[in-house]
């Protein structure tokens, strides 16, 4: 059984994702779908790219991740599909806009092969101007999920070709890393863009700031602090992170995305 | 496979939908229920008649509907099943309270069949007052989707028989159409009861007025204007509708639902 | 095939759920889904008791509740697995932290049996402190519904060691009962700890106080009263709600969690 991944902006409120999963019901009836999620902000390449990239490795080999946050739908930007290969969670897929939404998956993993979506028999039949997550990008997920070749999907693309964000880095400093939030969750957790794999062991010896809250250490997890507490700790995708033990960091501590997070050595 | 598709106002944060799903497992283990929307705001019955009537033809053949939006449950409305016969995407189902919440769709398709759910071997064992998706709805599509025949489920009814909504059609005037709001989505775009296919091409021809907001023509899509400013166009639902690219119409222009869209032919 | 029900309070905003389904789909592939909800208000054990209490009787036999809401991920609270045995829907697994949320659900059934989730062969590779959804919980229940027994997932844990909440019980009053506000669902329904079952018949012989609103009588749905009008009933959960007839008891009448709703025996 195939699995197919979906990743939209399009939220619960509407239909657009119900209607989506229609039209691949229709195609691919077998295919198991996943809401990976529609909780995206809307048109936040940012936030959606972030979200595949520490999302895909949990899925099983052969997924599709059919991604649809596009906000040049109708205009020139292309529509593609590409194979990744990853060592250890196998083949998978990724069908999106051409808008760099898989700027930092690419950074982990080359493609192995892309296409451009330009066979419309694997489209709806016909074509609307404004929601191609019905129109191109489901038909074409549930394609792939019901055993048609990549390659019949369009036109070859050179995979170095597809267009890329500006993905922000986190700042070799001499004593440590200036890193960004860019990306804060419903629990109001603050992710940075600091792979945690980046600090020089021991974590405890690495302190934080960020804005008005200076934290002395790297924590391991929220009951190492008192309830109400800020603390820095390595998250479950692997980056740093600053959170309040039971409370809500984003709205206490009054960090949106894009501040800064200093990361330094400290001197005992 | 048998796809049965949830459309209800419960909303994302009660366990309501997931209890229908529990009696649905328990039926027939085998179908593949989607949901369609559960963000229907409160007891609105137009919200739900207009998600149900953009959504239908995407799902494929025999698709059962399992709608509740149902201000009137435990009262004396009854709760009905149809069966409609679609040229191009085959028959499908309706399960649903008997408020008129199927109206466009009948609009668009004559009801071939339907039923009152008077049979009590097709509901859960203790009929509750308050929850009839749980108890009524959720089973009987269950059953439906487990290969029962409509026939078996309750007392023949006659189609026509069936409550209708009053149901807002565009106005004709001499020179285009008065339209009005009947829906807004999460992006703020402004779905109008007025059909693309209604306009005689070229779309270019048509003038809008909206509120303070004026149009010169009707667009394409959305990059055919530049970012921010207000646009119109025959949305995906293939009704018109008016937004602001990469914005919120609905915030920014301040119009809400029943504000009239006034469509003129231009005199060039 | 087996069903797995999720209840979370991570929302709909974050790929968390999704990644979850992932990581599950990996090793149950054959295994149904059901979104019990995610709307649990974060880290609030007694909603996520009551949503799962209210719920579990409706899902088939087998099914495996998997409810991460985890105040203490990382500290030493310990993960369980649990099999209870309803005699009138049969056995069904519980895999959560030991926290005390199937304290309610242990004082309708005992559990027949239970483990400490400490096998690390059923856990993802490399368990994060902070995301035992993903590395426990999610790995656990796919295993169980792969067929594997609880036995194998880890050591014998009495169920009586069981972490248990402090549960409100309605109290018993010389002429009815003192009850209080637990739950207010998306509706602003208020739903009580107090069972329907526990008013001796006539229902219409009871009348309700809560803060300002006095209610002459218990009424059996929303239809009994004009709109807009409050009214006491038996919900379908099977506890005394207080609610408006198309409206929002939680806004209008200003009642929150905690509030005390009295019920007395009127004397005519």
């Amino acid at each position: 059984m195939s699995t197919i991944a979906l990743l939209t902006d399009f939220g619960h409120q509407d239909s657009y994702v119900g209607v989506m999963k229609g039209v691949m019901a229709g195609i691919a009836p077998n295919a198991q779908t996943i809401d990976l999620t529609h909780g995206i902000p809307p048109q936040d390449l940012h936030a959606a790219a972030f979200a595949l990239l520490t999302s895909y490795k949990f899925f099983p080999k052969d997924t599709i991740f059919c991604c649809v946050v596009d906000p040049g739908v109708g205009g020139d930007r292309l529509a593609v599909a590409a194979r990744l290969e990853s060592q250890n969670s196998g083949p998978f897929y990724i069908v999106c806009p051409d808008n760099g939404l898989l700027t930092p998956v690419l950074h982990e993993l080359p493609a192995a092969a892309a296409v451009t979506l330009d066979n419309p028999i694997y489209h709806l039949g016909q074509t609307s101007a404004t929601f191609h997550g019905r129109d191109i990008f489901a038909p074409v997920a549930a394609h792939l999920a019901a055993g048609h070749a990549l390659a019949k999907l369009g036109s070859k693309l050179e995979p170095g070709a597809l267009i890329q964000l500006d993905w922000p880095q986190a700042e070799r400093l001499e004593d440590g890393w200036r890193a960004k939030v860019v990306y804060i969750d419903s629990f109001g957790n603050l992710v940075t863009n600091l792979k945690g794999a980046a600090l020089e062991p021991p974590l405890r010896n690495w302190q934080i700031d960020v804005r008005e809250t200076h934290l002395e250490t790297v924590s391991r997890t929220f009951s190492d602090v008192v309830r109400g507490a800020p603390l820095a700790y390595v998250g479950s995708s692997g980056f740093l992170e600053v959170a309040l033990r039971q409370g809500n960091a984003h709205r206490e501590l009054r960090v949106d995305i894009g501040e800064t997070v200093l990361v330094k050595r400290r001197n005992d």
